[in-house]
């Protein structure tokens, strides 16, 4: 990888808009633009300050593509730590594509996905797990992942690794130093304290690793299984839950949500809810197929919803009792993930019956279309959350990359205390304390290699 | 209309990117802005100057939203001629929203569509026409609206349109001094050199007049029927242009095209592509339905692209007749339309018979399938296209709100010229001299009222 090149790409989301902003970065970034750019007060770009921006026109030849501002950013007080000029221009698409062009064909080539935040990893702005909680940032949709995203990139997560790596460092080298005068049988490192040290390195790891179950669920949106025989009104229960959360993203005027019906934030935590329409097709057939289906389909969620209509099962003892036999089938398959009960159309229904015949801890009373009972199920949903760890700050994993490095660290940190314990050799000990250190040194980026970096920067998108 | 308060919207394309800019302008934006911001570097973003960039954090209370750079631009310094702030954030969408929404609960109101641009208008940094070129700016997508857009913001037509208003102002400001002086018989105002500039404008006014016709159809695209039996290769023809435009399109990263499949730009002149499948319903039936149609279809078109299948008419004179009675029809039927006639599937016959049997203008031998031709029908479409006006620099109208005001303003001074000639009296030719003002000013936006406001800035994108 050779990075003495300009890069540029649009910045901005793609499409049109009232401005948008294209982004220049590497040492010629400006001088590159300056060409091509007259201020309309006969400012020279390049003996602009950093954080200062110019008004004047981009110009290639004699044809005029755009009025624009230009914002320069100098090195190392950048982003990327380079020379960046960013353009603000008109925000039509032809315009966009004609200024990227322009420098296309003029000593810039088009910026890799990611590219400019590598760069910033590059340059030292950012670590490795600061940069990849940039990319979170971008896509977080909701109050929590965007709370662990901004988390991970002010650092606090990687500065508490990379402390432990350095502390850890520090006992290696003494024990390493040992080595060199084995002869001597002197011990350099002080063995209570460095027992003290791996005892705190693996609480810390273990943390970290229980939180990304959380994490992960968090980033994701929780899984929700909404499920129940046709015609009870999974639907009605779904759209009454979306329609008032559109409501509020409507308030912004050019918020558009493409494609992400099944999801909904509550409370800041996105839930993603999981079609269960199977067991339609099949109940007709073999009932215990399509209690199969269900079944398969709940396996991938962390909540279960079972919905019936209690205006069907009103007063009928049979009904209640083939309902009450469904609901245990369900949790006893399941005893491990969360179960609400909800006895639907309960406007068309006597509630003292209902209460009575299906005696369940988490029973709620609802009417989908009446809107009865909706803000005691959101309340309900959001109890089910473990956000114990983000009311306290804490920090959590969601990177699954994190996730593998801190599992091997544990593992290799764990040989590290069984070794102390039993009076491992030193250099055996060495070697233990070594491979910790790799995968400490890969959440942060201090290990590192092209094909690693590869694949983290190819999931941004482009002009990040 | 009141103007004194803060607006804020998101003035970038909506949806994710990488980055997001959220503008502030009124009085107090910089102060409202400051309320919420952290500079990494502890500085006041209040006594920012003008034309400069901050890099710091958006902070809601104890809850940090984003890391961001806020740029300042000081009252009369910028778009709007307001203190503005634009705060380039990332580019989540719950990011945006969380930044609009805390600036909403903070003394900042949403911005109505184009209320920056009615502003920078109402502040005197554009002209009405100025303003509205912005619009048509963004929305332009091809080399030619471009062009044109560009040229009316930088107030090339209207400072013309503004300097001829002067000059006749100052006539009539003569004319009515005579009137005040009517029974001392003087002429303050030189007839000769009066008849004159009436001759100018009126040249002037004609030829503007003229030009929207030509600018019109570059503003939307030329359209372009595309007629023909069913399996003559339409759609194949459709595909073989689009395919190599969209080819061209994609080589930049992050440019989509939302459902313009039936759009494209050839030499930097937008083609529209009108669909005329009806004419497949109905020929089973009566065939003259089916020519009906097609004649529909064909009226609002501008050139018209008659294709038949080659493959079919070779060797067989029956097929040939019938053919040529079809031209015929269409071409007798639209004498004014620019018409080219193809075979398609070319490479199946015998070009020699097909070039005897159809003795047309602008016959061309064309295979969709093999790419045969292709970019000879391009070079054709764009020869139809009255670019001269273009290509001299020449100023072209394209809103129909200045058509109509010059076109009134055209009928005024016709009445004025027929005054001079007839020698009628101060008093009424001054009448018809102050309507001519008045629709002159419309155009520039210095006769303007409210509803006329309303309408052209409703128009505009939120942001702008």
């Amino acid at each position: 990888m050779i990075y003495n090149d300009t890069i540029v790409a649009l910045a901005t989301s793609s499409g049109s808009g009232a401005i948008a902003i294209i982004r220049l970065s590497g040492a010629d970034s400006i001088t590159i633009c300056a060409k091509f750019f007259k201020s309309v007060y006969n400012k020279n770009l390049n003996k602009q300050k950093t954080h200062t921006i110019l008004l004047g026109h981009i110009i290639d030849g004699d044809r005029t593509i755009d009025e624009v501002l230009v914002s320069v950013f100098k090195n190392p007080h950048s982003y990327t730590g380079e020379n960046i000029v960013e353009i603000s221009c008109h925000g039509s698409t032809f315009i966009q594509q004609e200024i990227i062009q322009l420098f296309l064909r003029n000593g810039c080539r088009i910026a890799n996905a990611g590219e400019f935040t590598l760069r910033a990893f590059l340059n030292g702005k950012l670590d490795l797990s600061q940069a990849e909680a940039v990319a979170d940032l971008i896509s977080s949709d909701n109050e929590a992942s965007h709370q662990i995203a901004m988390q991970q990139m002010r650092g606090g997560f990687s500065s508490e690794i990379a402390k432990l790596r350095q502390e850890l460092l520090n006992f290696a080298s003494l024990i390493e130093l040992e080595l060199d005068f084995s002869e001597e049988d002197v011990e350099f490192a002080d063995r209570t304290a460095f027992k003290e040290l791996i005892e705190r390195i693996i609480f810390v790891l273990k943390r970290l690793i229980d939180s990304f179950a959380v994490g992960n669920v968090i980033k994701n949106g929780i899984p929700v299984a909404i499920i129940g025989e046709p015609n009870v009104g999974k639907s009605t229960l779904l759209n009454a839950l979306l329609n008032e959360d559109r409501a509020i993203v409507s308030e912004i005027a050019g918020t558009t949500r493409d494609s992400i019906e099944d999801e909904l934030t509550i409370g800041g935590i996105g839930f993603r809810f999981i079609d269960t329409a199977g067991i339609r097709d099949t109940q007709d057939v073999v009932e215990s197929m399509g209690i199969q289906k269900t079944f398969e389909k709940s396996e991938k969620a962390q909540v279960i919803i079972y919905l019936f209509d209690a205006s069907a099962v009103n007063n009928n003892p049979a009904l209640v009792e083939s309902t009450n036999l469904e609901i245990s089938k369900i949790k006893i398959r399941f005893p491990q993930k969360a179960f609400i009960l909800i006895a639907n159309k309960i406007d068309q229904a006597d509630q003292a019956f209902i209460t009575t015949s299906f005696d369940h801890e988490n029973l709620l009373l609802l009417s989908a279309k009446e809107n009865i009972g909706i803000d005691a199920l959101k309340e309900k949903l959001l109890t089910f959350v473990n956000t114990g760890a983000l009311r306290n700050n804490d920090t959590i994993i969601t990177n699954s990359r994190h996730y593998d490095a801190l599992i091997k660290a544990l593992e290799e940190i764990q040989k590290v205390k069984y070794g102390l314990e039993t009076g491992l050799s030193g250099d055996l000990m060495a070697i233990d304390i070594r491979q910790a250190l790799y995968h400490f040194g890969e959440i942060t980026g201090e290990i590192t290699n092209d094909d690693l970096l590869g694949n983290i920067f190819a999931n941004f998108c482009i002009g990040k």
